[in-house]
């Protein structure tokens, strides 16, 4: 059984068994090369963490050599099991036990964190193998659940193995996560936990109580074993012990010692990122085994080439709106993404407890396999996303813009990520009227944008909303939809086409003095705003800016130039990183200043009152518009 | 004892007793008026989540009317005993015990969510009695937990108790604030659960399961005591016993029924964030008890006029610094604190377990008694540190820049508190180096700016780093400070003033072609640049942008106007949102317009390398700014 497994595909025992004195021993073995590999690529690299590689050598080296069934040759293939790295400092033990399976030479880890090099200081999804970076702790249960999650809907027997630290164990979002997986019963997924006691500053809140832990993921119906994780054999059994339990995610608490096997690192404070100097490296090789000699690497990269593309779809069935009946975005989105669902079985939704105010609700009642409730908790929202995507799923993750910002960080991940993830905030702005700032997304346009890979929609009507959310489900990277909760007037017909990047003109003359550019409620303003103006002998352009990221500055540019320079942008939004700064920027890309310019956004820190009087009162209304074009005109 | 409380200053029962029969009768009369005037308000406001009071009536009726001790002429004063109400949609029913307390009259409940009301539709600290605003959810614990530390620093009996739904409970951050509690054995602080069973959109995930409740606050080091939440007598009894409990924060986890009381509410779906219609109101209000007949409001506000400043403090000692040798801003930091620490009692500092990459440590070793571990846990260490505000201390919250990303939402809602609250966020962008992309912030600047009352700093010598951690000390808002990681030369002499806003001409000539504007690595590059196109004949100004928000738009304009409005900004950042951009905006805002710009920032994904690898090949050094200015000059 399992130790077969180390010469080349990888099999592991499918039933509990009892591991072999000979399994064990090979298993032993494998831990320490990690452990010496990990010590050696980190000192030659001169950073690093070896410490919090060498705590979890019997774990990584049980997982990949024993329990793992994986194919050296197609690491990121959907069929074999996965292995996320949720504790991704301990990078160093990850690339050592890919090379050890034969993903690449042993020589290649001795590249570590060099420029030159795919085998970064973190992983990413450039290292074969890896399916989405960490290194921002405490996501990587999330990754896994949604891996997991996407696994059985393929009826895959893929298991996922997910290793964590006990400093990260700190982090909401892993008990977001093992709620999650709890919930639904992810019986696929093995979460090993490698409880050192040693965070980076000083010792773990909890340090070695053990019970803790168990206590924390039996309530959320979870099996837990706690076992030693420097023992071989209790490690082997775990493993073997997790794959019989059904309807339960597993935990295996370990046990460790930080540095375990050499003496001036084990279990020793003021150690952890700092690599072994160079003359103590010889003596701490000894003391765990036999030094390693390894050829000089030959400086091949094996940085994957092809990152994973969402898949095609056929042509989904066009929007059917009366244009005469107001529809709110958010509306159309539930809509759009029910149309996706009937000619792409790739998508799935999960929605942070709101999809009867985001509307995707409509997809749920359709496609009540592929909707998933991810209740109040966006960070896992967001993570599971990541992992859904990294096994070829669509993703399509719904909360109210603002608490999109509870799961930046995990955003942020995404991007490093290079997933294809998609994330529809609704309630932007002033514009929602009661409920107060708390729940108004005023800095959401801002965020999105300073994300790399990120594309960013703002429809102004139902036709524009959907057909922007069959574009995200095409489109690679992070895609964000901002939809707006009242009701707005219908702009297009149904087969008006919605290019990236884009913009559509929607008043226009050769008259014109001004170009005022919006989006949402604000455009709705400018309408309005235009029509006054040109019955007072002022006419402007109007521009629907419906993609905000990327913005063909060029385009723009002509626009503004064909009224003398004249810009307004308006936007229920925070000036700060809105419209009008992407709209500056993507000018000055192009060479081209405005000669004049408002940029009117939302300044003062609203509160509750309707709708129509926050958007007056805070100054993006038609009639500052106006005012605001007489000035500059 | 208690109730007789209910005529005007409370007073609370100080030993474990048993509330009488008249007592009981009272609280459940007040429950009552409570429920009645939720109703009410929200079907006047048309809008609001009246059964989401009503599950908690008899909680915070007991809380409010038996518990707590609170002068009502004086509701934030931090002798009284304090009340987060964690989920702010349930406002109605805290304006409702307000307004029964005295704060303000019954009268008042009425103008709920009117523009011109105070009384929004989620609480803010424009409401007497409201220490933080409240809104999105699970965050209320961590600032309870804030409001507790503090007391406890200032020896003040204050309790602080914290009114939490089971919905929220799906958040991450309600957990990271439990292990920070029971870690620091906070026996101040009462948490109260309102297990409702039913979110917005469904039931909750563990419904009335209220054992697992229970499992998860007992292994946190909590007392966790499971009542009927509409049980008075149990309530009283539960509230009595927390304060009997020494060394562990109290947990009273409620089974309630949301909507409780009206049969056609009670226990229903479809209800949450309903207002019950006008015609259904009186029958509603007739199952519960008598209708309640109120005044009209005369119409005068109730809100906060002067909302709590950081605590003026004497003149610290200067920055002392070799200025021949090179010290990273990010330590620099760590000596201003220490140095604000002799002078300014109220400084409190936390950090996320990286005290000895930020240099928080350097004031934690000097001032034990105000340093708090917050371990990896960035949700709750900025939401404590609102707590912390609340009470008058001064926090300063640290840990890598790329990982405040984690708790934006919470600086977010820490703006609508109108929180002083500073934070430090070190190993901003690529010139950290070798961790790679997920260590390296380069949004934050983006994010940071785009908070209603920010300020951002980013100094690029230890003296300015130094005395822009005095200004945040003294500054209202949210203050933010970018720290970098490599050691940089000093610029300034330690006399040297850096208003705000404000920056400093570090390059200068009549014959300057180019502005260039930089802060961090990047000034340093663009110094290098200058030296470099002075000896080809190319003179360009140097500005270092130490203030990054505000930016008087202005005086920048005057300098970019002599260099023939020729600018290059240049930033280890993305470019959205960024110094750019930031220029862009406030020279926008003046009605200048640069005539050649160019905008270096970071625009690929960076990987792992040496800082100085990176910041070449990320296109950020001094050669491609050399490149920019002869393109542009």
């Amino acid at each position: 059984m399992g130790i077969r497994a180390l010469g080349g595909l990888f099999m592991s025992a499918t039933t509990a068994t009892v591991p072999s004195a000979s399994t064990i021993e090979a298993v032993k073995e494998k831990g320490k090369r990690l452990s010496i590999l990990s010590m050696m690529s980190t000192t030659a690299a001169g950073s690093g963490h070896p410490t919090s590689c060498m705590s979890a050598a019997e774990l990584v080296a049980g997982t990949f050599f024993y329990a793992m069934k994986f194919d050296p040759k197609n690491p990121n293939s959907p069929d074999g099991d996965r292995f996320v790295l949720s504790k991704g400092h301990a990078a160093p033990i990850l690339y050592a036990a890919f090379a050890e399976a034969g993903v690449f030479p042993e020589s290649r880890v001795m590249t570590l964190r060099q420029f030159s090099s795919e085998l970064e200081g973190h992983p990413t999804p450039r290292i074969p193998g890896v399916d989405a970076a960490t290194g921002s702790l405490g996501q990587g249960l999330s990754v896994g659940a949604g891996l997991a999650i996407g696994a059985r809907m393929d009826k895959s027997p893929t298991r996922v193995y997910v290793l964590m630290g006990d400093g990260e164990m700190a982090e909401g979002q892993i008990w977001e996560a093992a709620a999650f997986a709890g919930h639904y019963k992810l019986d696929n997924l093995t979460a090993i936990a490698d409880v050192n006691a040693l965070g980076q500053s000083e010792p773990t809140m909890y340090r070695h109580d053990m019970e803790i832990y168990r206590k924390k993921f039996e309530a959320e119906g979870w099996d837990a074993q706690v076992i030693d994780g420097h023992d071989v054999a209790a490690v082997l059994t775990a493993l073997d012990r997790a794959k019989t339990i059904k309807g339960k995610p597993q935990a295996i608490l370990a046990r460790t010692i930080k540095g375990h096997g050499v003496s001036f690192l084990a279990g020793k404070e003021h150690w952890h990122g700092k690599p072994i100097p160079k003359d103590q490296l010889s003596a701490a090789i000894k003391e765990i085994g036999t030094p390693i000699d390894l050829p000089p690497d030959p400086g091949r990269s094996y940085a994957r080439t092809s990152l994973p593309k969402p898949p095609d779809f056929p042509t989904p069935a066009a929007p059917d709106y009366d244009p005469s009946k107001p529809i709110a975005t958010r509306e159309a989105y539930g809509f759009a993404l029910k149309r996706l669902g009937a000619v792409n079985p790739h998508i799935v939704a999960i929605s942070g407890d709101v999809k009867n105010s985001t509307f995707s609700e409509i997809f749920g009642d359709a496609f009540p396999d592929h909707f998933y409730q991810g209740y109040i908790a966006e960070q896992n929202l967001v993570s599971a996303g990541v992992g859904l995507a990294a096994r070829g799923k669509v993703p399509f993750l719904d909360t109210f813009a603002c608490f999109l910002a509870r799961a930046y960080d995990q955003v942020r991940m995404a991007a490093i990520s290079r997933s294809n993830i998609n994330l529809c905030g609704s309630h932007c702005g002033v514009s929602i009227g009661e409920d107060g700032p708390s729940q108004m997304a005023l800095e959401d346009i801002a965020i999105f944008r300073a994300v790399h890979s990120s594309s960013v929609f703002y429809p102004s009507d139902a036709v524009s909303a959907e057909r922007l959310t069959e574009i995200m489900a095409r489109r690679e990277g992070i895609n964000y939809l901002r939809t707006s909760r009242p009701k707005m007037p219908i702009l297009y017909s149904k087969d008006e086409k919605f290019p990236v990047p884009g913009f559509k003109v929607l008043r226009k003359s050769p008259q014109d003095k001004v170009t005022v550019i919006g989006a949402g409620v604000t455009l709705h303003e400018a309408l309005k705003a235009a029509d006054q103006l040109k019955s007072e002998g002022i006419p402007v352009c109007v521009i629907d800016l419906y993609c905000v990221k990327p913005i063909d500055g060029k385009a723009v540019a002509e626009q503004i130039t064909a009224t003398g320079g004249r810009l307004i942008t308006v936007e229920d939004h925070w000036p700060e990183g809105g419209i009008g700064e992407a709209v500056l920027s993507a000018l000055a890309q192009v060479g081209v200043a405005p000669s004049k310019s408002r940029l009117i956004a939302v300044r003062d820190m609203p509160h509750s009152g309707r709708p129509d009087e926050l958007v007056d009162a805070f100054g993006i209304s038609a009639r500052h518009i106006v005012e605001a074009v007489r000035a500059i005109a």
